[in-house]
């Protein structure tokens, strides 16, 4: 692991104990799981040991309610686009600050034809559950929200969304990637139809998801083919990586009693220590409900990536945002719905902490920063130019 | 690996090369590559890297060609689709013994108002190029078809196929899954538009495949979200199973030097030991061009799910046919088409070999399979009724 990575929304190591699980599936348990011999046998029992690892950290009542995919993206556009051919309707609820993954689809579908109401967040990037109560017609096909923002770290009333949709017979999804093994999930008796989770959000290996379909709920598969996961996903199974997230759900689920508090201790120290030294800092969604791990930080007079430039030329890993918005110039949608202007969305640095983060780091990066943010106020920082053309000479852009 | 695996076409196991070059990257190497910062150009680096090795295994033009995806499932389907969305029209062409991953997408778009042609084969599993010439409309979007069959591994004639495509300026898109690391490829200068391919099957990992776009070609999306991928397929790169992926595709793109010769060796050796011990034994498209490491064998009066069992028992592992078609009952699509009987096509059992297969493990395996088969046809045999009733108690079915 790098010595200062703060950016564990972006992703997360493989945790050794994880990886050790899936040792044997990445060398002599190799077969296919939809073979009938031996070997294939010992994948499949890998499989069905994984699917009720990870019912159990999402608090599902079925193992059978747990569907493998390839991660969260796959994940969202599943649920939304299954949830539309189940019910024929044509309007979707979504919120105003959606990961891509979710907006994108969206987007998509209003090309199709079909009708998306964003509901806002305030200031604070709350989410507007009058807005949301009202919007709802009879042509409402499903209300599609983030539990957890991955930028602010601000969490949604998804219990309160919830009632909303079941009150009025809609499908409620719940885009949990950024929640998943930062805070409990308890989906049995929940108002939750479709909810999705990214493996390597916390300490699984990439490639690997999660979509959980309640028991009862109609379902359209994207992906068609042979017939894993009941004929629900079809394509042979990544069972290296299903064995690293069933791994991976039951660590976390462990680390949930105690790492939250720890987590959210270290936040406030990291947010007080900042504000001890400089000025003009405004975290994002400070009065809100938020994840005890994401410290988002607006500052006045900088441009995020002239600090993140800087930061990044001392190891000190961070980020202005969503990895999967990165080479967008756009400002973060996310905060132009919190009302912010285009210098302050410009000026906003993520951290996220995790389990390697230690109070020693957090208070490195506290001097580290405040010191940056006091050189480069004093207008000795060097222009974002410089940025883009770095990155463009080595073909990232 | 087991000592016996005869069953290379439903998956392989990782080449320890290929692991090697993975680890870095299931370990230190674990940033995002959308993430501006060292960790994240790291993980950038290395996908170009896969890439560009992945484009050379293909014969492709242009490294940007290549679309990772989560295997040859998501790839068949996302090319179908795409091809459809960009033409307009309503006709798709393809043949009668598809993988079910191309099969089930066809059912899945005939419910949805589509018109799907299937070509026939003759008793070889030739693909009767007549009848697609004939079937060709002004409302075909897409030919798809296999290069290399799963079961028989008889090969279709692509290029002659293309020629009609292009002629009529019909997307062409193939399934390359079982015929890629077996067979070379040069898609330059090809008629193929779209092409499928899957690491697993050319000992890379489960849960990473290709999907090949021609330079040029319409293209649109199945799985929508961030800007991974150009924008052709979002969700954070699944970074170690695409690393394993290149340099699976590096390692067998030398070993298709001398590696189908010498297993085009062992089918013949393999296929007259059996014949100079058993009569009554067809083997299945003998007569076609076929890969070189399957032989797919009938028996008269042997059941095969009693065979399998057999030599389940002695740790010798083979198939009925198409791993993502176990659990079905009903005799293989493949060999009906082939115009065999139902008694036939239930006694059929391919066996395919691979990059670790010995000759000695072939004469071991014709020895044994031969003393089975005489015992079996002897009467000696249980019922294939035990098969199902086992391994229902073991949950698999």
């Amino acid at each position: 692991m790098s010595p200062y990575y703060f950016d564990y929304n972006a992703t997360t190591p493989l945790a050794p104990e994880v990886l050790r699980e899936m040792e044997p599936y990445l060398t002599r348990h190799f077969g296919n799981p939809s073979s009938f011999y031996q070997l294939g046998r010992a994948a499949n029992r890998a499989l069905r040991q994984a699917r009720k690892l990870t019912a159990s950290l999402l608090g599902a009542a079925d193992d059978n309610e747990i569907i493998f995919t390839s991660g969260g993206t796959e994940s969202n556009n599943t649920a939304i686009r299954s949830a539309l051919s189940i019910s024929g309707k044509k309007q979707i609820l979504t919120s105003a600050v959606e990961h891509s993954s979710v907006r994108n689809v969206a987007g998509q579908l209003r090309k199709e034809g079909y009708q998306i109401t964003e509901i806002g967040v305030d200031a604070q990037g709350r989410l507007n559950l009058e807005q949301l109560r009202e919007a709802v017609s009879d042509q409402t096909a499903v209300i599609s929200l983030m539990m957890a923002n991955n930028e602010t770290g601000v969490i949604f009333p998804v219990e309160e969304a919830g009632k909303i949709a079941k009150e009025k017979g809609i499908f409620f999804h719940v885009d949990a990637v950024q929640a998943a093994g930062k805070i409990p999930l308890h989906l049995k008796d929940s108002a939750v139809d479709f909810l999705s989770v990214s493996a390597h959000k916390f300490y699984g290996p990439k490639g690997v998801g999660v979509l959980y379909v309640k028991k009862g709920t109609g379902f359209s598969p994207l992906i068609s083919g042979g017939s894993q996961e009941r004929g629900r996903r079809a394509g042979t199974e990544n069972v290296p990586g299903i064995v690293g997230l069933g791994a991976a759900s039951e660590w976390i689920q462990k680390e949930l009693r105690e790492e939250p508090a720890r987590l959210k201790k270290l936040q406030v120290e990291f947010e007080t220590a900042i504000r001890s030294r400089v000025s003009g800092v405004t975290v994002s969604g400070e009065r809100a409900d938020r994840l005890p791990n994401t410290s988002h930080l607006r500052w006045e007079g900088i441009e995020a990536e002239t600090l993140l430039i800087a930061l990044d030329q001392r190891e000190i890993y961070a980020s202005s945002g969503s990895a999967c918005m990165s080479g967008s110039r756009r400002p973060s949608h996310v905060l132009k719905a919190m009302g912010c202007t285009d210098e302050a969305a410009a000026s906003a640095v993520r951290f996220s902490f995790g389990k390697y983060t230690t109070e020693k780091e957090i208070q490195f990066l506290a001097e580290e920063l405040s010191r940056l943010v006091t050189h480069l106020r004093s207008g000795n920082g060097k222009s974002h130019a410089h940025f883009s053309e770095r990155f463009a000479k080595e073909g990232v852009l």
